[in-house]
């Protein structure tokens, strides 16, 4: 059995006893063990911040894409080992798998490319030149510079490749050392990750650090100019948020959390109809892709009442084809969860929600070995007493249907009942109807899918976070914002302004 | 005695006692007092929601911005009455009075500008539509839209007028009603101002309410779309990030904080040079106005250790020429503090830094009755091992002297050991020297004023916070971000991404 060390100060390290089972998700069984205990992480943030941050904020933008186009070029070859081992560790279709390391793969690759656009500076100017008193000749500029910290990234288990490199590659093309602490669940797959960049000399001294366990002390050790990025629960975002040490120092603190994303059907599509068949495809793949383990997979369908019937049997009869079982068969479209407290936690929030909304359809003959969740369709009324299914993100492949009636007004008041999300899909070919519902929705939510029969062979699903548009939202998910091209590196820059003649200001430039 | 009101849901509201009593800073006095006990500060935030909000998002920038117009002409038109109540109220003098009502009406009619010309529009496109995928025609777009909730402004006692206003013109422009608290020290300024602008049609139904006296349970009825602005103490900001409803629902927070803002003197900088003189006029100014409670005020004067004794002897004697008594006098250019607890938070503050650093002036013959402050001037080493000097912001005319070596890494380790600024400034007309030492700070600090030759009759002034550029800091300063034009109004604002057809995307415009 594997025990993942930590890299830490340029050093792979072993914590100390008790260790923390890490378990194969389809069968169960135990395959490695991590332990985070003993560990000097003072030590390991100030590396960071003392070899890490010199090391990157000496190589130009275009040095640091270098970097990141070679991480890209590392996990792409590496990707059937990634893929398998994400299938060993965390029960992973092939397809989910490709999922999680392309998406890595890719957005190393863009951010390499945005580093070669900005070529041989260091830092950004912000706009230009302002005037802000009288004088035309003493002007203001504004300045984006990396903070002199180190980014903590906490991340999901649910995409152990994405998540991390999706997070370092804005850390780094921003300037930004980084320490990560993958989802324990995952940590075999986010520790062979770091181990190739690792063994092919990709890693400036302290620009990378790993750490595979609990968070320890970590926080403990937080300074002003730190920063964090977490992925995960809201009860866990609210423990980091409200951290002495965080509080203490202002630490900026960017979460992507709990998030019950609503796909809504427009009146206008017909049974039958290309954008109809669009709106179920895409329906029944976000509640079975990666077995439901999407931050931004759909758990609420917003429909017609006059179409309930309809979605209803057809999205069933979608949702029967999808088989459960082995993620190694390629006949096999939802895998295991990730492991045994993610079955546990779906399970109790399948049976929570039993109580208080109508159980349409639940798959049959899943494995009883292994950490396997059945897939669940349910139906709720928008008057029932319990606002459980708009507030209890359920991790796992399930979903309730909303029949409303589709007033622009109503739809919006049904989305916003989630308390703010990730991602929300509007389906419709009635441009009218569909910007009012976007634009009452909006506010309630960090990305928007709007799928037309203009666009209906043409879109790469609601669930898919892209790195050249934001990924984050508000209030119940968390208020953070990643990506988004140069927007997702705004997070770890200071921005100044600078007053002074306006030649002087311009010779800043170097 | 006056009894100050709160102005909730459209009505003016009296607290229940026991009430807190305010104070006439220049005679200690007691001239009025105030109450939120009993209020229902539930009530008000959800009036915000359901009225302010719809009346401030039906209106156009240009109209949002002609309402602000009107609130600076309402100022401006009460200035003297403002001035004089100030005067009562917080002892401040005639000139340091102007600041604050000035700094309001300008900062008011700068965003009035702003809203004209971004014209019949209520939202804003983010950038341009960006290709995310391989499609051209699928593509996507950001937008901002104001928030749906209520921004909780909780203000500083010491600009009762300009805070209020500069927060209220980014929150109104943006599209999001305001539920103001000012500090109760000034508490009769800011509830002066609302009831002009009430009494004069200015406010629309739940736009802007106002809450005199403590917070009470305020921050317990906060939801997902709404947003906290706080200027004031650490401590209490660390209170307000950790509330549960705060942490609950991930509330925005933007906090203005403590702040020990540094001067350098460039080795360049000859003594008796204009830039030498402006360096020594700007520091004196900088400890004197406002009694030296501005969140701006340069605390920490960084000096080249071989000009030092030149420095202290002139800052000295511009220091003993600032008389310290009565604000009605024009010959007075010290008044006292907001009031006795301010008075003791300075005593205690200047008692503690005596114990490490050196004292090198203190004003004699202050008034003993009212609250004032002795100006006072410290001197430290770098080496000394109590690190109050750079960790503890005392509200008030105080400041100290740090001889260095002024090689531009020590001057930057210097400036950093404040753990984050809102303001620091650097006197040099070596352009070479100057760049370095401004971009090595640049992490450290929000706005970095630039004194040289070139600009010698033209600056405004280290302390001044101007609308068109940010206004905040990292760390000890909160970590917050005010102000810059635009970029003052996008915490107010949701970003969200959307996907789709690029002509439909286009159509979202209206």
């Amino acid at each position: 059995m594997d025990t993942l060390t930590s890299f830490l100060c340029g050093q792979w390290q072993a914590g100390a006893a008790p260790l923390t089972p890490i378990h194969a998700a389809a069968t169960g069984e135990v395959i490695a063990q991590a332990s985070s205990r003993g560990l000097d992480l003072g030590a390991a943030l100030a590396c960071a911040r003392q070899h890490g941050g010199e090391a990157l904020r000496s190589l130009t933008f275009a040095q640091r894409g270098e970097r990141l186009g070679l991480l890209a070029q590392a996990v792409a070859a590496h990707r059937d080992e990634l893929i398998d081992l994400s299938l060993r560790n965390m029960g992973t279709t092939r397809g989910d798998g490709k999922f999680d390391v392309d998406g890595a793969s890719g957005t190393l690759a863009y951010y390499a490319r945005l580093g070669a656009e900005w070529g041989d500076r260091r830092w950004l100017f912000d706009g230009d030149q302002v005037q802000f008193c009288r004088s035309k000749r003493f002007v203001g500029q504004h300045l984006w510079l990396p903070r002199r910290g180190v980014a903590i990234h906490i991340n999901a288990f649910n995409f152990p490749t994405w998540n991390l490199s999706e997070k370092l590659a804005c850390a780094w093309l921003a300037g930004v050392p980084v320490l990560a602490k993958p989802g324990t669940a995952s940590a075999p797959v986010a520790h062979r990750l770091v181990s190739i960049w690792h063994a092919e000399g990709l890693i400036p001294p302290g620009a990378l650090q790993l750490l595979c366990g609990g968070a320890g002390d970590l926080l403990d050790h937080v300074g002003p100019q730190d920063c964090i990025v977490f992925t995960g629960s809201g009860a866990t975002a609210a423990q980091i948020k409200g951290h002495p040490a965080v509080l203490r120092h202002n630490v900026a603190v960017n979460v992507e959390a709990d998030s019950l994303n609503a796909a809504v059907l427009g009146p206008d599509v017909a049974p039958g109809s290309d954008l109809w068949t669009m709106f179920l495809a895409e329906v029944a793949r976000e509640m079975t892709q990666k077995a439901g383990q999407k931050c931004t997979a759909i758990r609420r369908i917003v429909v017609p009442r006059a179409v309930i019937a309809e979605v209803r049997a057809e999205l069933t009869a979608r949702l029967q084809d999808a088989a459960v079982g082995d993620p190694a068969l390629s006949s096999t479209a939802v895998g295991p969860l990730a492991g045994p407290s993610q079955q546990r936690d779906v399970e109790a929030g399948i049976a929570a929600l039993s109580a208080t909304a109508e159980l349409v359809w639940q798959a049959k003959g899943v494995p009883a070995a292994g950490c396997f969740a059945a897939p669940t369709l349910f139906q709720s009324e928008l008057g029932a007493a319990a606002p459980f299914v708009h507030d209890h993100e359920i991790f796992g492949p399930c979903a309730t249907l909303l029949p409303v009636d589709p007033a622009p007004a109503t739809v919006a008041e049904v989305v916003a009942k989630g308390g703010g999300s990730l991602a929300a899909s509007v389906f419709s070919d009635d441009a009218g109807w569909a910007r009012e519902v976007i634009l009452a929705i909006a506010p309630y939510t960090g990305r928007i899918y709007w799928g037309s029969a203009k666009v209906f062979d043409q879109g790469i699903g609601h669930g898919a976070v892209m790195p050249a548009l934001v990924h984050g939202g508000p209030g119940k998910a968390g208020g953070g914002e990643e990506l988004g091209g140069e927007r997702g590196l705004r997070f770890y820059w200071q921005r100044v302004a600078v007053q002074g003649d306006t030649q002087l200001l311009r010779g800043l430039a170097g």
